[in-house]
């Protein structure tokens, strides 16, 4: 047709043709193609950039000519000007299609751009958050049709944008009129749309084109720390991340230490919610401020936490969940104003979202899991452990997902173990133990040097060897049975057992002397039998929970383990799996996701589609109650031997050849005792 | 059909056949009969008692057996054993239709009956407000199928009441867990209903069948005044009343001078905020205490005010609204929850809704005198002046609805009145003066005596005669007129020319003595010169206003004048004719509505189609601004004159014949002065 011009877009491919002189911005949006914009097509924003290309497209069967685009026009050199501009690239709202042409979006033009996550695993995020700028032309008021500021603005953003019924609250309304005419009636409104259906809310109003900060809050909050990823809206970025201890831990180590806390003092849970509430608060601040951004830029927050916190940040006593049924206040995912919640340094109207919870112990942390891992995706059936003081077991596939919370307690965080510590300078994070001298090295956070690499004695100076963290204890415990300082049932033989000096007799038992600091005024830092014992406890009860849902599945393995929880990011697949705390599955195919849920709370904020994508996954994700499981006593059981009394692990075997030492002699000794009982 | 039953209802009359062994509710619904039921027919609530008639019905054609109900059953006896019953009553849910019947809904078990008002126009009110109570059975929580206390609640509700996808705040969710079990199961929910389409709220929860307190607070927030009617939202009685001192006069005796406040004072518009929320707070809670409830048991407020009231209440610094264009922050209806205004003393989870403002001048209260006074029902031409330190005015009928405000100043409330005072104890509220002897006598507020009755001395004596209110002040000026003592053109005669000694020179102008209470050591009470200008002034702001309207209308007349405002209720109507405040019309069709923006308040607060409908109207009713029109300037310089300069006032000259007099000698004194320039 005369005057028509095809017109393709790359990367998406869409094509079609369009009469001269439409704008390309225009032409993309009648097309479906991602092509931003923030102050819809008045050669303002700069954010529909785009660039044409020139000559033949065998490809495409095209050959665009010099003159497809109209010509560079003032708005354009004025942007470019004033702000700068890379060569070749148009203005989308200001090129007009004049002839053939194929136009390619770079990928910071598109609006659903995907994000690469810098951390372990490197799936992409999609942009398309909740809130979003848009800027508007708004009417002057008229006394011969008076109507309310608010009223002109909804009413443009209805007409520019398509966004209709927009309610507004007292903090907006109250800057409103200043900022309309500060903007002389063009402004930039925040707007947050609401996934349920529920009316789009205007969180915040810039006057003319904003192009300050607009950020989001990701944030995990667990029972031992609270970890916060500041992200910019725009482009999924962080922007700054910081992590504090959680104050209730002065109310309690753990979660039930916790819940005991609230039942034993009246308002104890009132204290535990203000200590919670205005931790969040003081962590938001702090991010911003290493942000550089005022903390009123942050317009979202998303908290993904177990069921306990949960409770607790919301203000309900966490009394039910300490008992059975382990009744929920609500499962549901909640969107509220964050202050409601006491997040008074965030924007004045800024929402908080936390994902739903999918039963009484396996909390909105655990669907944060579910999102970012997606065993729902999967082919291979699929066990992910998020390791923590309690473990929530994720296992499934195409077919089926099913989840459950097992008690491992804080042994694995450190906790509970005699020379343990929390992951910090100076912890042994890495062991190493000769099968044949029975002697160990070991690494300390802080220094690459192995213990007995020249200088490591200068590098850890400042930090000294002050004990071990959770990943040590799980390389230590797994190292000692693997050079039969350990036997099967978990009992330390004694120096003639284990021809070693280093077993050192404690009471009845023996303790295995890692490292002696006393020389330096440092610890003597060992492995008790009783350190032997927390590890056993908490790896039966990980192990049980992951049998009780392979029971549930009908499977007796697994084709792939993801570790998730920062933790599981520094265990070894090897000493885990010797320790038995994972099924066996080819060891390639255990690997780590790094914090999961914090990497879904991140989805959550970014994506507005994944809310409502995990919302519906939650309903179909069978729930596992360990608790009122008979078999879960016996797998417990079961797996209190090293790794395992009665499961095979094939794949383990085929790489590491476990001692078969026996260190009960059935007189003295733990073992001994154990057996006359 | 063999097996069936006509039923009928009455009052309503609707009837059908339903099988024998139909409950009475059942059939009540089926037909939309309005029964009411807390309980969804338990036989715990009692509230779908009905009366059933036996014997002939030649109206209806119907013959009613003894045994057309089944027989009284243990559910009704425990009942009335317990609660007690009117004899011949049954429960709806428990008597079951065994043959034809004829059954009455009395009117305390329709959900939606007509309260009359005890105020001024006995118009009713019909009940249908936007909280109600259900009695829910909620299942128990299961660990083979884990879900939330409050999606189980959803559930029940969704399935026993048809009311879907509930939402709930921190505040409920905090109490939720605790109700349930406490009602073992089984709980009151109050639910808000948005009628704009919004997910309905759980607003409290309480443990088994609920029959406390449910109570909504209806607020005038007045410039000068804050008045307030808690009503129950079962039945729409108002269970007490309070009114208080806008705490705001502190920062400006009207509306101007305080939007100066706000503009010369930075914050001074946060200082008259917190003044005002603060006052409201308190009047709650003083309200609730009077009727003996709790004020948690108030779960909706409905406020209503002016534009800059508004705007203040809302936290929206007035200052646009001092100057033209006289742009709102917004002007729709607002709805939010009532602590977001720091109303802390109502229910945690209590809402707020204010009526939408008519334009920059005619706010939330000219839309609340709409909804009671309905104009727009009217096929007679009604005005309706609100008066107060500004007027509202309103003109129409079914075909159209016009709307205005005047700046009438604070006169007709007694204020820059040399003798005014508020309406108080001692307050000269009537006066009468005798057109021969030009002798007044009058009345105090607080006694029934005359001044010239025997005894008056004595019952005044407590009081003393203090001043002069706003309805005497009017009273005074007009029959002043009648006596001929001022002239048509508002000039006090000398005493020669009136022949009274208590028209007393003061400076070049006169006064008229009305009381002297020097003797017994009170003031003497005169009207000056300059009270006569005020009065002029603000009659003839409030005039033109009106004027306006009616060219606007394109009509000369109107058929009814309604005077709202307190203060409406205490003039005469044959008083403000004389003045010239509003336009001819017959005496007897100029009615008093009392407080109508009060009552509008209470109408939307016991009716959630009240809202929708008041929304709808304002956006028809056609706005004049006085401020921009030039032919204001020219009604007000004609309705200076008592009456007026132009206008006649044929209905009112066939009962007052105002006398001839000019006190203008053209010479001295102020109509001398005045002429010359």
């Amino acid at each position: 047709m005369a005057g028509d011009a095809l017109v393709i877009f790359t990367p998406s491919g869409k094509r079609g043709r369009f009469a001269t002189g439409t704008p390309v911005l225009t032409a993309a949006r009648q097309l479906g193609v991602d092509l931003d914009s923030v102050c819809g097509g008045r050669g303002i924003c700069s954010k529909c950039q785009v660039s044409p290309g020139v000559g033949a497209f065998p490809k495409h069967g095209v050959t665009v000519a010099p003159d497809a685009l109209s010509d560079w026009n003032a708005v354009e050199q004025r942007y470019k000007d004033k702000r700068g501009m890379i060569d070749g690239r148009r203005l989308g709202c200001q090129a007009k299609i004049m002839g053939d042409v194929v136009i390619d979006v770079p990928p910071e033009s598109q609006l659903h751009r995907q994000v690469v996550r810098k951390a372990a695993s490197a799936r992409a995020v999609a942009m398309d958050p909740a809130t979003r700028l848009f800027y508007v032309e708004v009417a002057e008021p008229d006394m011969h049709e008076p109507s309310g500021d608010l009223e002109r603005l909804a009413a443009a953003l209805a007409e520019q944008w398509q966004i209709a019924g927009i309610e507004a609250g007292p903090a907006v309304l109250r800057k409103l009129q200043t900022v309309l005419r500060k903007g002389n009636w063009a402004v930039t409104a925040a707007v947050y749309r609401d996934h349920h259906g529920g009316a789009p809310r205007l969180l915040d109003v810039f006057p003319g084109l904003y192009e300050g900060a607009l950020a989001g809050l990701a944030i995990d909050l667990g029972s031992t720390t609270i970890a916060a990823h500041l992200c910019d809206l725009r482009t999924g970025e962080v922007l700054a991340s910081g992590g504090i201890m959680n104050p209730q831990i002065r109310f309690g180590e753990d979660l039930m230490s916790r819940v005991s806390y609230a039942m034993m003092n009246p308002g104890g849970d009132v204290e535990m919610t203000s200590a919670v509430r205005e931790a969040l608060d003081a962590l938001a601040k702090s991010v911003a401020g290493e942000a550089g951004i005022d903390p009123a830029a942050i317009m979202e927050t998303v908290v993904v936490c177990n069921p306990v916190m949960h409770h607790l940040f919301l203000g309900i006593d966490p009394v039910e969940l300490g008992q059975a049924p382990f009744a929920l206040a609500t499962s549901s995912s909640l969107s509220l104003p964050a202050r409601d919640l006491g997040l008074k340094a965030l924007n004045a109207e800024a929402r908080l979202y936390t994902l739903p919870c999918i039963a009484g112990h396996v909390g909105a942390d655990a669907a944060a899991v579910a999102l970012s891992e997606a065993p729902q995706d999967k082919d291979d059936l699929v066990l992910i452990v998020d390791v923590g003081t309690n473990a929530e077991i994720l296992l499934g596939n195409k077919t089926r997902v099913l989840a459950c919370s097992s008690p491992t307690g804080p042994a694995f965080e450190g906790a509970q173990i005699s020379s343990g510590q929390r992951a910090a300078p100076g912890a042994i994070e890495r062991i190493e133990i000769d099968p044949m001298t029975k002697e160990p090295r070991f690494r300390v956070i802080g220094s690459d040097l192995w213990s007995d690499d020249p200088g490591f004695a200068e590098a850890t100076a400042q930090t000294g060897v002050t004990g071990i963290c959770g990943s040590g204890i799980i390389e230590a415990v797994a190292e000692m049975r693997m050079a039969g300082i350990v036997d099967a049932a978990g009992l330390i033989g004694s120096p003639e057992q284990t021809g070693t000096a280093r077993c050192e007799a404690e009471g009845r038992t023996h303790s295995y002397l890692i490292h002696d600091g006393s020389a330096q005024n440092g610890p003597r830092i060992t492995v008790t039998q009783g350190d032997i014992r927390a590890i056993q406890l908490a790896k039966s009860a990980l192990y049980a929970g992951a049998r009780l849902l392979m029971d549930e599945m009908g499977v007796d393995h697994v084709d792939h383990v993801t570790l998730a929880g920062a933790f599981g990011a520094h265990i070894s697949a090897k000493h885990a799996m010797v320790l038995g705390m994972i099924p066996d599955c080819p060891l390639e195919n255990v690997t780590s996701a790094g914090n999961a849920a914090g990497t879904g709370a991140r989805i959550a904020l970014c994506n507005i589609a994944a809310r409502a994508a995990i919302e519906a996954q939650v309903k179909r994700i069978h729930k596992v109650e360990t608790a009122i499981e008979p078999r879960f006593q016996e797998h417990f059981v079961n797996a209190s031997a090293l790794p395992h009394a009665v499961d095979t692990f094939p794949h383990l075997s085929q790489i590491v050849t476990l001692p078969q030492v026996v260190h009960n002699t059935g007189g003295g000794g733990e073992g001994g005792r154990r057996r006359r009982r």
